[in-house]
């Protein structure tokens, strides 16, 4: 049995923050957090560095950042846990991804070059770097031209955000700096690095967000095709050992030590991805168990045995989630964002007073009034499409609808239709898998959604599965623990430590088959939209360039 | 020429109250005004005499509130106008429509019989009573099972507003009353029957109302196969001569004077419908001329030389706008209380503060944010259908929709899209129109929404139309002056009065041909909308189904 007197932190490097959290490797109780600020945030308009101004999309970090979590939150953290940092036993981290950066030889990232300070592209890519549309619009079409077996592997598409887009992208925008840089390398696996001093390329980035299927990369003569000069971006800029998920990627160094307070030899876990590493904080490893880690979007994973091609899904990759399991992403492009959006910009004055009134949210206000319905009483129906369709359809330019309206149509009304959309939304995502040969027996939820109860129930209702809830607030970092506690071989796999480290309520919300056959007239409804918008017609998408158009052509008098 | 010191009085009957206007026949100048509202207002809750609950959709009211009308405005607008009331050569009425109510062979009101004051079925039915769509639903199923030819002239459906529907709702649950009424007649003929002892149907109410077509009504056999005891309801209950409008009903009799204090001996035009007879008042009798009386909905009045089918019209009534023209009607059940809905319920605290710190409505904020984007660029398309579609589709379960939403949409954004839906509607109705042989070549409006030029200027981009605007707030009352001056001899008809006393701002908006076609890109997607949601698929009609079943099966706990 693991100790009860030793312990792992994992540190969850968010888009915004680093959190360090202590957890005892015995039953992961979670026994000192520090949260530390980027102090450069995300540069999304210009560079801190310079006057430098940034085109529309782009979005920069500095990894200088990600070092400062390391000095800073990690000793905090001890010392709020009150421990010996001796008793740490191991160290386990979470990124954001794709979010990438060129980096000399020895790690050295160009933008602590002082001739590259000014040069965008000399620093971290986050993830939300949309700006290589264009190159991943050339991926993909390359690829399906050429009939690429590794697209399948990707619902088909590439995004904009990956490792190969923002490559080329830099090589085509700068490509003295796509030369000087010896590696374009995961931030993931770079802070890694900075810890262990070694290099090692973590299997869960690799798959998702490289495009490593079956041991290899896309080959030369396709990204050739691409660009001359990109022919060998794999073997040169993404080379690297690959780690599997829980294994160690090397010792925490003297001066890694001497920065988090952490004695020198501490193992260090191979690098994770903040979704991924969520899934056995929710002792939810096994196939059949879908995580969805739902806040302003939503991202699920799951585990499977076999390798099946699910439509439309975000990826499939090896060892993705779980070392020798096939790991399976998909996503919601806009959940909790959406809500938001129509709480700022659709509620009118007489609801957020009521809610100031009752000292609670505008969100709470409105779910308990739409609590109050039964199903299809608002005789709406809504598309969850504002931010796009990310899996299943995977089209971007796809966008929100609501249906049904009436002059007697309420705020609350609107808004039960929009959580009601995302939890259709999740279902067909489901059945898509269910119908692809992977079965999801029980739907699992972490993140900030989950406290709403009325969605929850909804969503167990819409999807008929039982549903739990993750049983902490920090999902990700506990993930990164026991994956430290795994590196450092307390446990001897991640599934073993996420059962005794991982927390969930099980079955916190079943579904009710009255409700759920309620729901299924809706949820037809909602399907023959979903296919004449999102497969049968153009609408959606002529109305993207129609508003692109007005946008550009700003020339006559507006009336 | 008409005399200037003739004057001529018109009479508006609205919902909530009637307007009298003294207008001078030599060119129509507006010399005074006064309203009295109904003291009895709208009953649709319960009968102000006793204590009878009213079940939904009914809407009745009183007809003395009527004569009130007579007595108090009409003098008090001649004491404002400052003339001799021996200068007022002429009275004209008009009135909402169908609003039908039973009354003895001498015109008393069943209602005001003490044994029925307590009979809800013994009071006026105002155009708005909905409780007879179980009726209209039998009238058009047996009209279209039979073939009957009269169908057609009302686009295929008759509407649970019209005198048949409401008949035939009189007879199956209250027959006793029904056997009392020597007559059921139109409040429009009542009035004139009131001020000159005569019953006249005009033709307008008869055609439009009362299924008049080709000099005959329904025939028994028709009414006997819907209810074996309606089979002489035209023959007994609608029994009465029919006056063409513009023609004298009769002249003022004593009483009528005495209560008026106008001479005994004016001429009384034959009754007419609020929106009909504000076609001359916008000097608008011409065929090509399209009114349409935009307001919480809006209803268009057209006139053309031969009869022509027109797919969802409401109606086409030979005489029914000016004698001797075919009179065209279609109509948008939803407008003005669909901009109205909005405001109310979906723009937050910070558009409406920031309205009221500028001292306008949320409805100009509005539009002046509105008016600052190109055609197209919120990206949006709606259906106006919040009140189903009355033109056209002819479906009460369509419903309203926005499509395009995104997470960067804003109020002033599905503002514009819905003021666009409701042009959207009408070039609809214009190229139906059109299509049919019955060509549009000026929009004439009028009507409180008039006053709002962004909304204007899309109608007339919408419909490449130009678009002229009626010179009268009282737009009605002026075209029942008219009438009045007609009746009177002032002028030999209703055309000529109306060039003299007729009141439009030609061309006050004209097309823009670059947003013209900024907006064919829209319309052709809202067509799209249009014809599959309107036509092709029973989406909306399963919304209106599962929301009834849900407000009906209220057993189970909600969530």
């Amino acid at each position: 049995m693991a100790r009860s007197d030793q312990f792992t932190v994992g540190i969850d490097f968010g888009t915004l923050s680093g959190r360090a959290v202590v957890v005892r490797v015995s039953d992961g109780a979670e026994v000192g957090s520090a949260v530390h600020y980027y102090a450069h945030g995300v540069m999304d308009t210009r560079l801190d560095a310079g006057a430098v101004a940034l085109a529309p999309d782009w979005a920069l970090q500095v990894p200088s950042d990600y070092v400062d979590v390391v000095g800073t939150a990690v000793p905090e953290a001890v010392r709020v846990a009150g421990i010996d940092p001796a008793q740490v036993v191991g160290i386990g981290t979470d990124f954001t991804a794709c979010t990438v950066l060129p980096v000399l030889a020895d790690g050295t990232p160009l933008c602590e070059l002082p001739d590259y300070a000014e040069r965008p592209h000399a620093y971290v890519k986050l993830w939300k770097h949309h700006a290589a549309q264009a190159q991943a619009d050339r991926i993909n079409e390359l690829a399906h031209g050429r009939g690429e077996t590794w697209i399948g592997r990707y619902g088909g598409l590439v995004s904009s955000e990956w490792e190969f887009a923002k490559g080329l992208q830099l090589l085509e925008e700068d490509p003295e700096l796509y030369a000087r840089a010896d590696l374009f390398v995961e931030a993931a696996d770079w802070i890694v690095w900075q810890l262990t001093g070694r290099y090692v390329r973590n299997a869960c980035s690799a798959g998702y967000k490289g495009i490593y299927q079956d041991g290899r990369y896309p080959d030369r003569d396709f990204l050739a095709a691409l660009n001359p000069g990109f022919a060998g971006f794999a073997e040169e800029k993404l080379a690297g050992e690959i780690g599997q998920l829980g294994e160690a990627a090397g010792r925490l160094t003297e001066a890694a030590a001497a920065r988090t307070g952490l004695p020198a030899g501490t193992a260090v876990a191979v690098g994770n991805v903040d979704a991924h590493v969520t899934a056995p904080a929710a002792r939810a490893t096994a196939p059949g168990q879908m995580v969805a880690i739902m806040g302003t979007s939503t991202c699920h994973v799951m585990n499977h045995d076999v390798l099946v091609e699910v439509p439309g899904m975000c990826g499939v990759v090896d060892g993705g989630i779980v070392a020798g399991s096939w790991g399976y992403e998909a996503g919601q492009s806009g959940v909790g964002d959406i809500f938001g959006w129509f709480t700022h910009t659709s509620v009118p004055a007489a609801y957020t007073e009521a809610a100031r009134a009752q000292g609670v949210s505008v969100h709470e206000h409105l779910t308990a009034l739409a609590a109050k319905q039964q199903v299809g009483e608002h005789g709406l129906v809504a598309l969850d499409w504002h931010s796009g369709n990310r899996s299943v359809l995977v089209d971007h330019e796809l966008s929100g609808a609501v249906l049904g309206l009436t002059l007697t149509t309420r705020p609350e009304d609107v808004y039960r239709a929009l959580l009601e959309a995302t939890a259709f939304g999740t279902r067909v995502i489901v059945e898509t898998f269910r119908d692809s040969g992977v079965p999801v027996e029980e739907f699992v939820v972490a993140g900030g959604l989950a406290k709403n109860a009325l969605l929850m129930q909804i969503y167990a209702d819409v999807t008929r599965l039982p549903l739990s809830l993750i049983g902490s607030e920090q999902g990700p970092a506990l993930g990164s623990a026991i994956h430290a506690a795994v590196a450092a071989r307390a446990y001897p796999d991640v599934p073993t430590a996420a059962k005794s480290m991982g927390k969930v309520r099980t079955g916190a919300f079943v579904p009710d088959e009255g409700r759920s056959q309620a729901y299924d007239a809706l949820f037809e409804q909602y399907l023959a939209l979903h296919d004449h918008f999102g497969r049968a017609t153009t609408t959606m998408r002529r109305l993207k360039e129609i508003r692109r158009a007005a946008v550009a052509a700003d020339r006559e008098p507006a009336s």
